[in-house]
């Protein structure tokens, strides 16, 4: 398996993306094709003592920031190290792209340069958060503002197949995010959707309303990207905003201090299990071949475990089931219309 | 001041209702008119040795349950305690209206029989949020699933009027949550509305992400309802997950009991600081009189609570204000019209 990793997207690159990549390459043995400036790897590997000869370089001059438009990955950036690589992916260069560069230039290059599968209205962010057993995808968490119901539909489908092959889980329970659990529930959009969700053949379980989210919800949360994007950072706000009051208390005086000694490792871990970060980022769903967007953030563990999830979806071959659902629900829906 | 409140809304009563006017009266010193079936208030009253004889009721022979369709307070629950009780806010029979019943009846009716202020477009649920210092109004928390941006507009200048007069925060920061905090991010409405909120001649400080709301954020956050109830939910669901797991943690093994019987106070402090039920339920902003809904599950004290609240909305005068701010801004828009 090619996986061509982005060497020049994220807040660390280029020195962490390729610590990640040796480290995944020494731990998981894939095949690693690294995108940017050559001279510029070959320099910072040299300064770094890193190792990377065993990996292929895909030189790309230049490189797109986070302050860059979206557009201009096309345009004045589309010799950048993300629209170099993507252009790979599509011409079967690599079997996976990961990035942890701008998100939004992500989406258009993917979209643009990759493509989307056939049928698929929309590509969409999909991470996967811990709840309170487990963990559930929120499919879209902010590459589309602005949805159609159908567009929810396919999401709910990706999400079914990706937690079904990738994450193992039987029969994944799909829910919507709504104000309410009754089907009559929310807006124009929600009561479409609910209408489609429920006629696509995977495990829709109706609504779910937010504060079920982190409980027991469900394994995959449909949303517009809009509302996915709300609930993805409230919950990291919300995490933040508890654990920081609860730091103060065990900080708080010698007897709360006595206390904080008994239980660091215990809060810590919990704040481990809760962070959703630990998946690295969230698979780009809809696109023809996998692409994994990193957290801008990433260290090198990040990038790692981005890799190492981005050679499941690989190897689960998410991308042709969807393809294959998609089709077959289309060529039922001919089917349907011939008859009538 | 007479407060009316309905004596059959709520999971819990007519009992708790009743007795949560007992304690506003004795402590507050308001006058209470109760709203509800006067022979079963009564032999309630009586069981359970409460003095009510120095409150009015008003005869309300029927109740709207939690489960009836809203639209039927104009139909078939016309006579229910919440229906006749907001008739008499209507009449001038008292000065503010508290009701632990039915959400959706409650913004039928309101609207229907009391009516909106003049010039408002739409009435808004808008609860008092604990935040990391202080707190915040969520406008609209759910009374509307579907919204137009100047729908948005009205319920920044409604929330920065009610934080002003009653939670005495002077020049109250609104901010718009959003998808990111840059003004072109979100949807056409998020654009929009934006755009509205920076010309109302309130301390509007631009878009917020959900992951500030329970941080810095603002004083007030403007969304849509259906938005807002998605934030308002999550908020409540991530308390409980992480409570949820502190108490495993606290509760897994003789080291980590002693460390809770050292920080159990402090635990229960910030559980009750966090809880956003402390503030007893949310006013129902742009109704020509002050409506306060309390929660369904409203006990006495959260009835208590509500009250005094409901008073400060009453005495603060808010809903004059938002009227003569809201004239005063269509003069303006008549004005500029005509200038052009």
């Amino acid at each position: 398996m090619k996986i061509i990793v982005d060497a020049f997207g994220g807040d660390n690159a280029p020195l962490e993306i390729i610590k990640g990549c040796r480290m995944a390459k020494d731990e998981y043995g894939f095949q690693i094709i690294l995108a940017g400036n050559e001279k510029k790897i070959k320099k910072v590997c040299e300064e770094n003592n890193l190792k990377t000869d065993d990996m292929e370089i895909i030189d790309a001059l230049d490189n797109i920031s986070m302050e860059d438009e979206p557009g201009e990955i096309l345009k004045s950036k589309s010799q950048s190290s993300m629209a170099v690589g993507l252009q790979n992916l599509a011409d079967g260069v690599g079997d996976a792209f990961v990035s942890a560069g701008n998100s939004g230039a992500l989406v258009t290059g993917a979209t643009m340069i990759t493509k989307r599968l056939k049928g698929v209205l929309r590509c969409a962010f999909a991470p996967i958060i811990p709840k309170n057993k487990g963990s559930f995808m929120l499919i879209d968490s902010g590459a589309n503002s602005q949805c159609r119901a159908e567009m929810l539909r396919q999401f709910g489908i990706m999400g079914s197949i990706y937690m079904e092959k990738v994450m193992k889980i039987k029969n994944p329970k799909v829910g919507l995010a709504n104000v309410g659990v009754e089907e009559h529930k929310g807006d124009i959009l929600r009561k479409e959707s609910y209408k489609l969700l429920s006629e696509s053949g995977i495990n829709f379980i109706g609504n779910v309303e937010a504060r079920d989210i982190p409980l027991e919800g469900a394994d995959v949360i449909v949303a517009d990207g809009f509302t996915g994007n709300i609930i993805l950072k409230l919950y990291e706000g919300m995490a933040s905003l508890l654990f920081g009051k609860f730091k103060e208390i065990l900080s708080k005086n010698l007897k709360t201090k006595l206390a904080a000694s008994l239980i660091l490792k215990d809060i810590k871990d919990m704040k481990n299990q809760i962070d959703y970060n630990q998946y690295g980022g969230a698979p780009l769903m809809g696109i023809s071949k996998p692409v994994f967007k990193a957290h801008g953030s990433s260290t090198a563990v990040t990038i790692k475990n981005a890799i190492r999830l981005t050679g499941d979806y690989v190897k689960e071959n998410v991308t042709k089931t969807i393809s294959e659902v998609l089709e077959d629900m289309n060529i039922k829906k001919q089917d349907g219309n011939e008859q009538n």
